[in-house]
């Protein structure tokens, strides 16, 4: 965060606070974005060179320069900083130090329009995979955990009071299913934004015959994004696709981390989290404070914050316009932290450790009400007399054991019957 | 909108006054999900006689007045009020008012938990459904005026200000390309969400082995929603992808708006709207204010802010919390807004005549520079050369037309080649 | 919630679809506000008068129907429906209807942008001065209950976890410092937005020497809103300020609510709540529901929905467009919501009930480990030292006692200088 | 942004990832505080000398390194790194570099948690200091302008549609009563902020009589913030509170640079802005793209965002939970755009030239009939008469001028009667 404007030292001209402003953090900004950049100028150089734009030789020199930036950005030998004005430039002032004039050759028939939007297209693509990757990861730290606290008795709570007899193996179940459903959701996000924008200039195409074609199957597009002006009114739009499916995650997460956060108090004391997940107190040695679940916890925030800011800049009419600039910081600041949380989250599934004997010891006899309740209305007795029953019958509650309650509860779903393998299978299914 | 609590007469008790807060607005929402509850009665009640907990008998009559409600409730004959707690007591009381106790069976496995789930989930269905249709609308009145416009001049903005020739059918083909993603969206959303969440009681199954694949296939789901931990932390999590949905077809929406908000400008004079969507002036006759177009750019607002309301109900832990009953209104207001929002827009698109003749005088020998910097560029002259040469050229500029700036506007996608049969197409494929 | 459009039978004519949706719900909102349009009405009929535009005679008989008919209104004799197009046309028509043409004279010099503006700026005052008042009364009970458990011994938490003893008194002080703010705060927001709009009409002032200081002494108003243009672009802008005041109150419900949630939990046990501010379970004779505080917690959302639609909808140009109709609902809402939240709040204060058997319970011997440290500290022992010394000294800690730890909290604030009598005194002073 | 914490080198242990993911940028973003820290624990070293919990030649020794360390910091010598946890640690470790052992006795009888409360409040009571001294230049300048054109006419907007006559002087002066009306809002939250937190340690004060009057005067606080667990509970709250000041100055900017948007078009044409506010385009010689007004005014979506992502964080129960962390990024990200773009508004407000020729040819005759129309109601005509006069006699209206139109909008605050010495006086009034 460097200097406010207004704190510049008085010798700035106007101008230049101005151009600070108009600035902004572009330039550190499109640090995430660079290699993409140059991977599509690449494939626009060999459009350029299919239409006999660029000779093969020129064409030749350009991809071999591009692949040494690429190299050396990469090993941080060429530093992506203030002397350019943003990524785009730095690309074309390389070409033109090593290649001369020609270098700006490489810049006929695109316009920086298209060639932010193809850069951010493919690093949400990427972004997507990774999503999609950390989710299955996730998915499946959660069947392993609810195999293996499949028959552990656990309180069930509605309006966080104690309701009835549920398991570890459900409640990890639950957060199974949902990182499917989240899989699911991402691929078909993956699916949506998979159409490439390159070749549409500043919004409205140009006098030359691109080949688009070329450009979609060299950058691994699956399809062309057609229209020019619908080109330039995605910006935000596919950026904002990619957010709903961040949030979808992290919804979950912030569930589980709320759970945890619970679940590790003195006063449930139904989780144990291992020391490196735990933060110690500098005061009191047997404090293990929950830190980084309630940073987890407050990542959503992050997101759904960038997201209103998005959405927000995009009350605007057709076209480009630099408000536009701005969707590119919420955008980078949501999914660093979101994908962040995601990377940690099969960890901390993992590293739950449940203990059977708080457990056990919360579960309190008024808790098999609701299951001899079912019984009697199931062989046909009025709700009310049931009702009645239960209340008169609470000493035979006290009979009942945990165990017996979960391996009753037999409704698909439920604790006798979590249909793991189901999941295990659509999990499989989903790739 | 009842009188506030505060300003009610003194003689309410405290209690009166919180049943009043806790009840809220509730039965009158649960009007839209009505006919929806019923239907999943209804399959909740085949389930029951399938695992032989209602005889075949009494299920048939129970079916019998579960179809006569719901006539009555479509006549207005039975009203929905504020008689009840809510759409859930409303249905078994009306089944204990035709069969008596034996009505009340009809609760048995279930809980009102899952009861409103998959009666969302059922409205959520057939809102997406309307809202594919709607798209499906929208994407063919968009291409049709594609090709009534395809070859009429009009400016193409960027920052608002003129940049280079664009057509009208460029502008319109940008939209329907747009409603055509926007198509490919909610049906995956569609896909998503079609998961049964009957039969997962409270949140944690119960100890009857509920037909689940039964009223699946009744109320025609494609999966089970497996588990029920799960099923009540969907809530909000699937409405919240409905509501993603509706957004970007609001986005676009917004956005055309704003298009013609400034398009019926005076100073612009680009696009008429017929007197029925336009609102005269009490006072000056030549008055014609786009309000309708005002009212669909602020229609985005209405379900950014429900969004926002729905994500921050959502941060609480895993079970039932009374606060997800404030899920409703916010789902419900922006559907509505949104759905009726969408519904009027292949009217309005239909309904927007461009005004040739001004479209044409907008269109300055400027804009035709980079035409020719492009095909300077294009032949191999380096830019600051073509550059230098377009402002020397700039007196033959003014030899050019519009037409010949479009037909040479030949980039895939572009004025010349607007591939509104890879459209129709992809339209087409999408069913 | 009326029928969407595009359920409507297909009679209708795409004209009444349009005039159906932009009408909205317009014409039940202005019934909020339909008592301050009247008043207001009233003002700019005297103005009228005093500037000779309207006879005295016509000024009598005009302020004498408009009592009139704000008195039907009140008895509900006056139906305010959609015979009319919104409440300012409610009013003309009545005055015609009693007066003939010379009713419509009514409207001379005014516009239904100021019209609308200063009855919404009425009653946001009003709704201000309620919000002050509920917030006065929160801040007492809290104090009082204060008082009531000055000096019972509390678990203190920090990340949820147990770490020092605190106290019931501090506990309470603290929503009572919170709500005293919250007092400051609407005091602060009831002055900003105390500025008459009246006489600006369209947004460009008219041709008439309007007699604005007789209206803004009549309304109460402390100032006049100079500009004309400024008065449009307030809409939505006096709104958000008044919106933020309850923001404040509410934010702190529902971090109450949110202790309250945990603390009435079996595991946590700390606070009970009467019967009639929970619920009972159909099936659980035990359960308690803390329902009502679910739904207090469950406001905020409400309120933050709200804010972002209403800022949303605020990027446009100067000037009154269509989509400042929409800022109406949010508002309305918002107030609704967070009013019946906050009058409820002294109740609910007042009927928390510490269970001090089970607050004495959960105080742990580590909980004294930090006053050991300080005092140690205090008297020079370097930090590492004292450090060690309380792991080695920990035996010592269970001679302490919670009352002796609340004792020794002497810092200004802390258990044992709650400073509750500079609480009460700067709450006086507030009024 | 560094490389996200999956892409790192697979040797990092998870401990590693873990303590990267909850250190986050934490130690950047104290630098933007670090000095109001110092400055805090000057205060507090006072304070512990003030009850002898410090020897004055030891409180000595700490003040002056802590000069020494401020100075370093200023200088660029100390470097605020990630060798710290955070800004707090950096400090200690200061003192006990230069102090030994002794200089960790800085931290007897406070916490973490009250420095950072005290650090940022600081900073925010600086912020806002500034704020305000923006709002006033932004108030004069638009003072100024007002009386630049006072009498030249411009069309008067509603939908966006020309209306009646307006002048360059009423749009100008709505902008200074916004930013008088915004000046008077930041100083009500300026002292309500003005409370002094520290001395409250982790939320449940000491077991020291810490001197909290001292350190309140000592910081220039106008009151002592009193309770603990308050004190904790208004992270957060006390921020919206400024940011909800900076809110209301960014909404004008907003609707400002939407007026300037459309008014630099060539279509519009009624504002020019100077070259070094303005962008040229690569290729089009007389394209001057207002880049700089289109930031501005996509500014106000960044403090949105940023109050939602606050808003939501604040969902938690009482006490400190490392969710607070992430409220800093959100506050400072929104105050450094939010500042940079309100101190560059009085540069554009008087850079703003109005191009009277264009703005005069944009004034049409139907723009008058409302003057006319008025003139005929308050000489007593029946409405619907006076409307029927003005369509016939249209070719009248021909005749009148926008200066007389403008001489005759008498009415106050309105074109004849801006009421500008009055702006001034209230400016004056608020200091």
């Amino acid at each position: 965060m460097s200097a406010p404007i207004w704190q510049k030292n008085s010798k700035a001209t106007i101008d230049e606070q101005i151009m600070d402003y108009m600035a902004g953090e572009d330039i550190i900004l499109d640090r995430e974005i660079f290699l993409f950049d140059i991977q599509a100028t690449k494939a626009h150089v060999r459009g350029l060179a299919s239409i006999d734009i660029l000779k093969d030789v020129e064409a030749t020199e350009m991809l071999k320069y591009l692949d040494e930036l690429a190299e050396e950005f990469k090993q941080g030998k060429f530093q992506l900083d203030n002397r350019f004005e943003d990524g785009h430039s730095a690309i074309e002032s390389y070409l033109v130090e090593k290649l001369g004039d020609s270098g700006k050759r490489v810049h006929t028939g695109r316009s920086r329009n298209d060639q932010v939007l193809v850069a951010l297209r493919l690093y949400l693509k990427e972004q997507l995979e990774q999503m999609a990757s950390f989710s299955k990861e996730s998915a499946r730290a959660c069947l392993k955990q609810a195999e293996n606290y499949k028959t552990t008795p656990m309180p069930g709570y509605t309006h966080l009071q104690q309701a009835v007899v549920s398991s570890g193996g459900m409640w990890f179940a639950a957060f199974a299913e949902a990182m499917i459903d989240n899989l699911a959701y991402i691929q078909s996000i993956q699916q949506w934004i998979d159409a490439n924008p390159l070749g549409t200039a500043a919004g409205y195409g140009v006098n030359l015959p691109l080949n688009r074609e070329l450009t979609t199957t060299e950058l691994g597009f699956s399809r062309l994004q057609i229209n020019p002006i619908y080109a330039q009114n995605s910006r935000g739009k596919f950026e904002l696709a990619a957010l709903s499916a961040l949030s979808q995650c992290l919804l979950d997460i912030r569930r589980y981390s709320w759970d945890l956060s619970l679940f590790t108090t003195a006063e449930f004391d139904f989780v144990s989290l291992p020391d490196d997940m735990t933060t110690g107190s500098s005061i009191m040695p047997n404090k293990r404070n929950p830190d980084l679940i309630e940073l987890m916890r407050g990542s959503y925030a992050v997101v759904q914050g960038a997201t209103v800011e998005l959405e927000s800049l995009l009350s605007i009419p057709s076209g480009y316009q630099r408000d536009l600039q701005f969707s590119k910081a919420p955008l980078l600041r949501a999914l660093k932290r979101g994908m962040d949380t995601l990377a940690l989250f099969p960890q901390v599934i993992t590293n739950t450790t449940l203990n059977k004997t708080s457990l056990k010891k919360a579960i309190k006899t008024p808790m098999y009400a609701t299951d001899l309740a079912i019984e009697l209305s199931a062989s046909g007795m009025p709700f009310r007399d049931a009702y009645q029953q239960v209340v008169e019958r609470y000493d035979e509650l006290e009979q009942r054991t945990p165990e017996q309650s979960l391996n009753e509860r037999v409704s698909p779903g439920a604790c006798a019957d979590l249909m793991l393998d189901e999941m295990w299978e659509r999990l499989k299914d989903l790739g």
